[in-house]
């Protein structure tokens, strides 16, 4: 960053983002976002086709936990005015998966070219909200340290299903002693819209885990002999749900590259 | 109850409370005070001389999970006003426990020939409120369903100690399965001044539990394979500490027969 832009980050946090965001919308960088604009927001994203947008909403609504909804675009609009003032959903993600009836066919830096006057952006909670506040209160998150990716198992928990969208909850591990597992639940359930409190702990095969060495998505961590699993609801989850579902155009982030925001994750906590 | 009483409790708890409390003043209650005056606070009651009371509120306000404070009484007052205005606390137990020179000496239903112009009366959380506040979310309770005592073991975990108290952490079980375990932790998260969340979950050994079926107070219940233990910390630990204190005059109430307030569970929630 030049002196410029870092004066914009010091003088709020908005800046921060709308910067990140325009370098970003220029092509400059098409990595992921995590450690990005510290502190703000970060939204998974999912773009249907209006006559597949109420559905999906429906689903969302029904699956609060796997899927919190930050914000819903307008059909046909690329803004996100509540998230950013500035938001253009077409360029503001370093990167996008594009699926056709349900087949991967791109992963673009820009999805102007797919981009219709019935396309509905979805925006939802992610979890790396929920870790900023449990590292602001102290918790140590091992896949971070690990600098890998959180592991994500697929469970025997069905989603509540909607009309065209159903499939099992995805969730997302993190190991605790026990009493900063209390402590973790305590801090996540303050934050319902970014997936909240834990769904599970401990017994994974109570939820359809055979083995946490092997996980779905991700990568294993270790799991201390004093230590608990905490299973989080994960933004996977209506992926693999709008996936199995195959509408005709579906547009989704590339994994880790998300959507950030002009918002302060803390502004999300309840008291 | 008579109508008139019926009538009483139905107007107000408060006048519910005061209705329990001249029925025990009276010696017509000497029994457990569980399930009565249902929904209001319930304590534990401890009382030293003021030399050994300014100790004793080191070691509560040094370890508030255990030690809960919810009132105080004036040196050699039997009032305590905040929690009732006719509590006279020589009178409104069912039953006491004389202990001098931490030996038991007599287990009165009135302390009136005990009571000395330096006494003081500590009043602690209980978990009866925490257990009120569970039942009301649906939770069940496996102790209150088998109607025995909750299981109470002294652990591993070391009391901040003061100048003359100190000793382990007791703490109560009770077993839930995982998704209920997060429920519990997030309710009773709420009630701080009656112990509060758990301070212990799953990995009993991990707090120096050898045995969850050989409790050191209360009665043993069963933990079901896909259940995890919840441990609260339990309103025993000062007992335990005066007890090995050994203050020349200690007056606790006798085990489950604690003092009625004017207090609904509900009010001592935090948002």
């Amino acid at each position: 960053m030049g002196d410029v832009d870092r004066a914009l980050t010091m003088r709020s946090p908005a800046a921060s983002a709308r910067e990140v965001r325009a370098r970003i919308r220029r092509g400059q960088h098409t990595g992921q976002t995590a450690g990005l604009a510290a502190g703000l927001v970060q939204g998974n994203v999912a773009i249907l086709p209006a006559d597949w947008a109420e559905d999906f909403l429906r689903f969302c609504l029904l699956n609060p936990k796997p899927c919190p909804i930050l914000a819903v675009g307008r059909p046909g609009r690329p803004e996100l005015p509540t998230l950013g003032g500035d938001i253009d959903i077409r360029s503001d993600l370093p990167r996008y998966r594009v699926f056709q009836d349900g087949v991967e066919v791109a992963t673009p830096t820009n999805i102007s070219e797919y981009w219709r006057d019935d396309l509905v952006a979805f925006v939802l909670g992610c979890s790396f909200s929920f870790e900023w506040a449990l590292m602001e209160a102290g918790l140590r998150l091992r896949h971070v340290e690990a600098g890998s990716t959180v592991p994500m198992y697929r469970t025997n928990l069905d989603c509540a299903p909607s009309e065209r969208f159903r499939g099992p909850m995805v969730v997302s591990m993190r190991p605790f002693r026990p009493a900063e597992a209390i402590r973790a639940i305590q801090i996540t359930s303050r934050f319902p819209t970014v997936h909240g409190a834990p769904v599970h702990i401990g017994l994974p095969q109570a939820i359809g885990i055979a083995d946490l060495g092997r996980p779905d998505f991700g990568d294993a961590v270790e799991l201390g002999a004093d230590e608990l699993p905490l299973f989080w609801a994960c933004g996977v989850t209506p992926q693999v749900a709008i996936e199995q579902a195959k509408p005709p155009l579906f547009i989704a982030h590339f994994p880790g590259c998300m959507l950030i925001t002009d918002i302060a994750n803390a502004t999300l906590a309840t008291p």
